[in-house]
């Protein structure tokens, strides 16, 4: 697994006294992105699946609507100082004809001019830019069906347990097949890299997808299942209200505390069958 | 407690049937910082305390030192659709003399010249602009006390059990008292509430103090801890590799797994008034 766990000594103190002992830790390191050489962003993340990241930060932030868009994507000749590459820069060559991003993506994304910084300008912003809306997906899935996709994501990641140090993204067919998961220190990079994978297989839209989270559903990460055209966002903990609000506008469906057989739906329930409601 | 909970309709789906009732969200809104009316960076946070976030986003990117560094803050009349104010840009004044910030703060934060982009870069620029080492200070903290600060925590937390949705941070003293505790949808903002509040307070650097925080110890939160001139940061979860790296090196004590009046020590754990070791 190389570079995603680092072994440190560690000092474990409890009621029974102190031991010392190597123990696992998630690697996080920085990844600057490029585009036709020139800096866009910097994220820390967990090595691995950079490209993926590349594919999945640049569709979810509107650069970029299909893998086609990106001509190919190079590690420049970082190095440390020892010499050698570090791997932590990736440039990115736009295909012709694609827009390169003006600057600072980020910064940009939730100020518009149209009213002042708030919660409808945000979900205007990722209105202007959705290519992929989840709303006419005729997808259903059901709840029991749903209620297991946290189990099984917890066992397809390779990591979570010798670290607990890691996020974990996973897509899945409406039916509970894992497609794809991937973890990462950074919750939102681990998204990238699932929707990052999804868009160089061709997956994107994400029809009939489910989107799971290891964590909340922050309003960051309905955007980008709404940017890729995922249908239902399912998270082990809690949504925001901005998630919630940009999902009920834009045809996706929100689970939360999906955990323990159980699950909370925000919005757009259409989606799960259902049992016969009891109040 | 106003705008920190949206009430929203909710379906729940169990073993048992469906229900409808009303839950409570955490509230997400974007919330724009401009230095002298210019726009320095957008975050999305849970409303209020904006004026602590700002001090403590701006002391751990190295941009002041001092409360007295900003001369004012003041929302501007930024207008919601409806004409209203949405509060969510912050104009911060520097005092004379305080060097605005060039740029893309975050952006530039991990890249340096010197090498390429790698975790030592990273930890060279938040070596150069560290104006308080947690390195010379003398705290001992007992390990009994650090054990019962999570727990204290989320005592505190007004927020967390009716939405499920908030990161918590709190500083306390070596002697387990809580100073502040504050609560955010993002890590990082609920962390620079606190660290911004110390800064008003005078008690920055935060010497003899304990950060506790209520998920992971990333590198960026161990980069405030460090900014801040905190010598103890104490983490419910784990720390990634590069937390522990820039502890190790600053001489930051980091504290993981928090929690069951256990925990592990990854660097300086001479800060720990010990038991005998067992092993």
């Amino acid at each position: 697994m190389g570079r995603l766990i680092a072994r440190r000594p560690v000092l474990r103190l409890g009621p029974e006294g102190s031991t010392r002992r190597a123990d696992a830790l998630a690697v996080e390191e920085p990844l600057e992105l490029r585009i036709d050489g020139r800096a866009l962003a910097v994220t820390m993340r967990t090595p691995g699946h950079d490209v993926e990241l590349a594919h999945g930060f640049l569709l979810t932030e509107g650069v970029i609507g299909a893998a086609t868009d990106i001509r190919d994507a190079r590690y420049c000749g970082s190095l440390d100082e020892d010499g050698r590459n570090t791997y932590n820069v990736l440039d990115i060559r736009l295909a012709e004809g694609v827009p390169p991003p003006a600057t600072g993506v980020e910064r940009n994304f939730y100020t518009t001019s149209s009213c002042g910084v708030c919660g409808k300008a945000s979900l205007d912003a990722v209105r202007l830019r959705t290519r992929y809306s989840p709303a006419d997906d005729p997808v259903r899935v059901a709840p029991e069906v749903l209620a297991t996709l946290p189990d099984v994501l917890r066992e397809q990641q390779r990591v979570f347990d010798s670290t607990g140090g890691l996020h974990a993204a996973g897509l899945f067919t409406a039916a509970g097949e894992p497609l794809v998961v991937r973890e990462d220190v950074g919750r939102h990079n681990a998204v990238d890299k699932v929707l990052g994978w999804a868009l160089m297989q061709g997956r994107v839209p994400a029809r009939g997808c489910v989107l799971v989270v290891s964590g909340r559903a922050s309003f960051e990460l309905a955007q980008k299942a709404v940017m890729a055209g995922v249908p239902v966002l399912a998270a082990v903990s809690a949504p925001s209200s901005l998630a919630v609000e940009l999902a009920a506008e834009t045809g996706l469906t929100v689970a939360g505390f999906v955990r323990d057989g159980r699950m909370n739906i925000y919005c757009h329930g259409e989606r799960l069958a259902q049992t016969a409601p009891v109040s």
